[in-house]
């Protein structure tokens, strides 16, 4: 399995204290040893890290740590192979262009019969997961539904969940999903999520020994949502995310959801 | 204008010698400020790193020069901004999808009426470039000529000629383009490319303290060429690009061209 991270934020902001303690579960903390990667959005544009080697051991990582860049919607994964060697091109996030925006996607879980369950026409992927087949399977059917015409926010991803609900019927599909203003998540068994806003406090990572004072890293308008497999924290509450339950967030708001 | 760095090679080769001397062109020896991008492709995969700031004084290229990664084709780019403002969506090199490829692209020089004259209908651009704009044309065309289907690279990169020569009429267009097995270069005004291989010598920066002894850092059997806006050696002999001329390189050597 692999663990998944993000962030939707209503000001750029570094995500450097949840990636620190994320890291250490690849190869350190965490058995995911396959790789790693991290994108950040800045504006429209988006830029990512990856390593197939263990963030734990990553140079790479390690920069992506003590350089603090700014974004308002980051996507994050550490990989456990299950599905396709360990090379870059089987190496998440993936990302692909649709409607003049960047799309990046990473998933946690496993999926059977893919390839014949999903069919793919137009998005053809590059390395041989589970995990990009069903990113390029999802994009195809965005562009069957809606063509050239991106529709609304809620419409578009209200039919993400739709489709990840198919997927989910492969296996597990824990998925984060973001066009740079949204980050859509959906839970297939395990994905929890938390607000930060005023009045902040403090945290403190339980896979590093790094504590924050977020009152000290903020102003009183910021709104910061973190989405984690597992929590990242042990002394704050993080949201379980119920089996078929999905989240929009935008600029760190929760805007839409199907939980009852 | 910008500055273009490429490489291909027959064994995975890391390009810090050639990058410690380009990077000092983006702020320090040179004017090119406005940003850089690297894309390295590794087998099918491929990783960028890019920054909107000055390459002579971003930690991110500082952390390519110091770790090798070893790749068999590069793609350089670093950006004094003439069209489209100087962000992360503007930052070059751009890569898509096609084929179940990575393509990647860099472009120096300047466009005119390039909305009017390039129509795009698939393919829509992220940022305000007339860089990312002719990309996106390219890649439309493809997709209208060959469809679905792959054609075999000579025929490809021959048809991606024509097109170079058509976006040409609009003004500056040196090219740089890869699908990670080919590097194809396109000459408009400025291009010089060098073929190392065996026996190997030594090389000195003109751009910055570092001289190599390639013998040291290769085998016999080792064929890499650079593409270079300008040489970034003063004691070797480039290969200086006609207007109008491209060449395909596969693996580190040349295996077509226009040239008389």
């Amino acid at each position: 399995m692999c663990e998944l991270l993000a962030m939707s934020a209503n000001v750029p902001t570094d995500i450097c204290f949840s990636f620190s303690g994320l890291m250490q579960r690849g190869g350190n903390t965490g058995p995911h040893r396959d790789g790693w990667g991290i994108t950040f959005y800045e504006g429209k544009g988006c830029r990512s890290f990856k390593d197939p080697l263990p963030s734990a051991h990553s140079p790479i990582a390690r920069l992506v740590t003590e350089y603090p860049i700014k974004s308002e919607a980051v996507i994050c994964h550490i990989r456990q192979a299950n599905s396709g060697k360990v090379c870059l091109e089987n190496t998440h996030p993936f990302t692909r262009q649709m409607w003049g925006r960047n799309w990046t996607y990473a998933h946690n879980g496993q999926l059977a019969n893919f390839q014949q369950e999903l069919p793919i026409k137009m998005h053809i992927p590059i390395g041989t997961t589970d995990s990009e087949h069903a990113f390029c399977w999802l994009l195809d059917q965005l562009h069957y539904k809606f063509a050239e015409q991106e529709p609304d926010e809620v419409t578009l991803f209200s039919f993400v969940a739709k489709l990840s609900e198919r997927i989910r019927q492969l296996g597990v599909f824990n998925l984060i999903i973001s066009n740079g203003e949204c980050v859509f998540s959906f839970c297939s068994n395990n994905l929890h999520w938390i607000t930060r806003r005023a009045p902040f406090g403090l945290a403190n990572l339980i896979d590093a020994e790094i504590k924050v004072d977020f009152k000290k890293e903020t102003t009183d308008k910021d709104i910061v949502t973190v989405v984690a497999t597992r929590p990242l924290t042990d002394d704050e509450v993080w949201q379980k995310m119920q089996p078929g339950q999905w989240q929009l967030f935008r600029f760190g708001e929760s805007i839409a959801s199907n939980l009852k």
